[in-house]
């Protein structure tokens, strides 16, 4: 059976079965023309929105449907990660193609009711549209950040060292495999990186405590990569950075061809880790911050004075330039 | 030249470039992972999104760029209407194909920028992506009211009389003019058809005003026509409905066939109007309300016990059944 079957009435209604009962400051939900809730006292609101669609994103051929619901909401939630944000809610607008099966549309928002119960985040509503042709999945998500908690990108300065958490370049290594269709032998570490692909796990407690703590004095989350990243901290902040390269916490560095390991982990995409500055005399809080919040923490190099953005190379210690994102199609994401 | 010869910060620059300067409640805008703002003293928050999706919801063969960027945010701030909310910020996502014109880019900006601009909604921030074929943009819309001038479509008892704003059918026949693409002459009436169809002006003056003064019990917009709209408000409250034939306010009544007139008008879709309910008692206040905001308003039937939604014909006096909505397909709108 294919959504086109059912009415969009039958279509809220089996979301709504997903879902748990509404907290009581949900005023009016799913099923109105708009959701109305109650803001949390003393608190900003943080607002963010991505757009999900088949043939950028995603390819329906190997995205299992609740890992499209997932990653949908996963890189929404990765954005209040680095505001420093608590989650609270989110809409979901699903444009379905008619030949969608009904099974995979529930997969879909199964895989996103579930992240969003685990993240403390509400579904108040959202919007249901037929597609010509790939599917697409916007989801718009609300947090509450402290005034004095919000993290944001331009707040580093010369000398703050730089940190992120986890490791690199997993997913987009996952995605290959993924892409390659089981041409390559698939052992532990090739399951971990297409785990780490189809389900990312934004990285909310580590965002809210160094928020919280004032650990961090600028933050941005990885969904186009380190290189990425590094970028946009840079840019914002008015600084320069110098990465080790050997620093780089790679995942499974022996999968990275010699050389140009980490530069080719750093383009990669779909990290959502957290890239941050800490100023060098925060460093010991912002080290039992990460800790209590379950994720390791590499330092991967400082904040420079001037615009200038650099890797040092681990084999010769010669300057090479961060590796450039490119154009307008670089911002679509990795896939 | 096309989008995909520009980077994404490139672009972000040129939406800024439209956008007048942020008030103070908008702590961190446009340019960092999420936008933070103030919430608004003492009222409940609104929230809805709409995806708007090329080949479902608009053909750009016929639909400027300008109206794409007006008609998404309109109908989210229609639903803002219905909700008695007035409009305070706007998310803009956007998934876009490559061969989009950079010109074509920005008047649809320009469209959404001015709209939000006369409604007094902040473009905090959005989502640029893009996109394997059709034209995506996906509003979400948040506004403000207090709680006891909250209007849902739940609120209606029988007995109360059912009033919509405006009149029906204007731009269901503009997109068919549109579709048939300068075949029929055009005069006034027609190029009005065409502008209702092409810049729907949501009814926000009037669904204030109804949620401040109490007038209205319940309310709904009329995105997918009136029929829609009466099925809607008739089972969130658990009421029927018996609508008079003659009473409804067709736009332009000579171009609807005679006798399937009011019921082809009904089902047309795309009106954006406001019906709601009013106990008798209210009537006065609201025609009052209702004239202070300049919408015209028009009494087309009433609240019944039971479930019945009927619509009296003016010919014989005989009732028959409200159209229905189609299936799913109906709800993706009606172009």
């Amino acid at each position: 059976v294919t959504v086109s079957h059912l009415t969009e009435s039958e279509l809220v209604a089996r979301i709504q079965s997903r879902l748990p009962p509404g907290p009581p400051w949900v005023a009016v939900g799913i099923g109105d023309d708009a959701a109305v809730v109650e803001a949390e006292r003393n608190r900003l609101e943080v607002l963010t929105t991505d757009i999900h669609i088949e043939g950028i994103h995603f390819d329906r051929r190997f995205t299992p449907p609740r890992a499209i619901g997932h990653r949908a909401l996963a890189v929404n939630l990765s954005d209040l990660a680095a505001m420093g944000a608590a989650p609270r809610l989110a809409l979901l607008s699903l444009a379905l193609p008619d030949d969608f099966p009904v099974g995979d549309f529930d997969a879909l928002i199964g895989g996103a009711a579930s992240l969003a119960r685990r993240a403390g985040a509400t579904v108040i509503g959202g919007n249901l549209s037929r597609s010509p042709g790939p599917l697409v999945v916007d989801v718009t998500v609300g947090g509450t950040v402290k005034r004095r908690h919000v993290l944001t990108r331009s707040g580093a300065s010369p000398g703050d060292e730089l940190f992120v958490t986890g490791t690199i370049g997993a997913a987009s290594r996952g995605l290959q495999l993924l892409r390659d269709g089981g041409t390559v032998p698939c052992g532990r570490t090739e399951l971990k990186a297409i785990r780490r692909f189809l389900y990312p796990e934004p990285r909310l407690r580590a965002g809210l405590l160094l928020g919280r703590t004032r650990a961090a004095s600028a933050c941005v989350d990885l969904s186009d990569g380190l290189a990425a990243g590094l970028h946009t901290l840079s840019e914002a902040s008015g600084i320069g950075v110098q990465v080790e390269e050997a620093a780089i916490p790679l995942d499974a560095p022996r999968h990275f061809t010699s050389g140009a390991g980490a530069l080719e982990a750093m383009t990669g995409g779909d990290d959502y880790e957290l890239l941050f500055a800490v100023r060098p005399r925060l460093r010991g809080r912002m080290r039992n911050v990460v800790a209590s919040a379950g994720a390791p923490v590499t330092r991967i190099g400082v904040c420079t004075t001037g615009g200038d953005r650099v890797v040092r190379r681990s084999a010769d210690g010669r300057e090479t330039l961060l590796p450039l994102p490119g154009g307008f199609t670089h911002f679509a994401g990795s896939s």
